[in-house]
């Protein structure tokens, strides 16, 4: 595969995609500077698990920012009087965490101008998670647009791009994809509602993504669950 | 003037420009929701003053939004390592603080999302700020293309503004406008480097600015100096 260069900001939740995101940037070539945000989510089993997946797949660095966005309410994922869903539905799941990949973005962006970086890559994927707006094509490419105008680096005229690799794959095309780049899903927590080892509860929407993906891919699932 | 409906999301540094922009939203009808933001900035007695802004101007609430961009580095408002310039200069100003308006707007779509606000207010003006790629107008216009996008009110076809009403006036007009709208300045503080009880240096850009605006104005200046 070709080699990019330079720095890149991964914005690495602890969960399966950003994992896989994180691996495909390190075989892009790119030095992989690992972001991930304590928000107020009531998983934070997924940081120590960022932790893990930013040291087995040899990030340069891994840094955690605060922002309390689960002060403002408003998602069963920062709010805990909202109960998690285990059976899917229409709509736009109560998991949805108002402008979150906005916010996630924005300070990605922040510290890839702070580090002279040439890309940022979200592990978002629009197949299995259609429901959330923030994860649609046309809005990856909406902040891949306001990060060429953001910047001291592009008002230099410096490109910084936003990069979603995992945006058109379904959740098994994503998990042979990991694992070819050598990810070990095992370090990696995904369900919303992970106890405080990282125990998966195995019946909400992420638990049951997730399993169906190892499925699909015809893969042992290496999920440890409570 | 036309009355415009709703909430509305206004960012508030408690300095003059946001202090303005608060004014304006309120004579435009919308009920007015202020956020501060406590990002890591040194001067953090602009944060004391934009509570009293928010009261005076009967904002129906004030809230203060925490995130460690401070942690990043990179400009002179949060590293106290690098020195806040009093003298100009051409190019972005090392008070420059990466990415921070992206965030700023960033956490008030998040904050507009739960409140079901109709617009966000932003006090930016490219004219006395044009070092800053974030106060361009092209970038309030993409961060406004991206808020059509981003939420599951667009999702569900309701519109989002992201309103600069100040974004082609000069110091001076804005000084004119706000005395119009009832703004009392001596409440605000835009000084780089303000001390504990909010009195400005009168030295950095943002003094030097402030002074002339209201010189430029014919008004006296009520600014409390150190």
């Amino acid at each position: 595969m070709a080699a990019d260069s330079g720095r890149a900001v991964i914005l690495l939740s602890g969960g399966l995609d950003s994992a896989t995101a994180l691996a495909w940037a390190r075989e892009r070539g790119y030095q992989c500077y690992a972001l991930s945000v304590a928000y107020g989510q009531r998983h934070d089993a997924e940081l120590a698990a960022a932790a893990r997946v930013a040291r087995a797949l040899g990030a340069a660095e891994h840094r955690v920012m605060h922002v309390d966005l689960g002060s403002l309410g408003g998602s069963a994922l920062t709010d805990t009087a909202i109960a998690v869903p285990e059976n899917g539905g229409a709509g736009i799941p109560v998991t949805y965490v108002p402008a979150r990949n906005t916010v996630l973005l924005s300070l990605s962006l922040a510290w890839a101008e702070v580090l002279g970086a040439m890309a940022i890559v979200i592990g978002v994927n629009a197949v299995d998670y259609s429901g959330y707006p923030d994860c649609r094509p046309e809005f990856i490419a909406a902040f891949g647009q306001l990060a060429r105008l953001a910047t001291k680096a592009a008002v230099e005229g410096q490109s910084l791009n936003v990069l979603a690799p995992l945006l058109s794959m379904s959740k098994d095309e994503i998990v042979r994809e990991g694992l070819r780049l050598g990810v070990d899903y095992a370090l990696t927590v995904s369900c919303y509602q992970a106890d405080g080892e990282g125990r998966a509860c195995g019946r909400c929407d992420a638990c049951r993504l997730r399993r169906q993906g190892f499925e699909a891919a015809g893969m042992a699932d290496p999920t440890r669950y409570a």
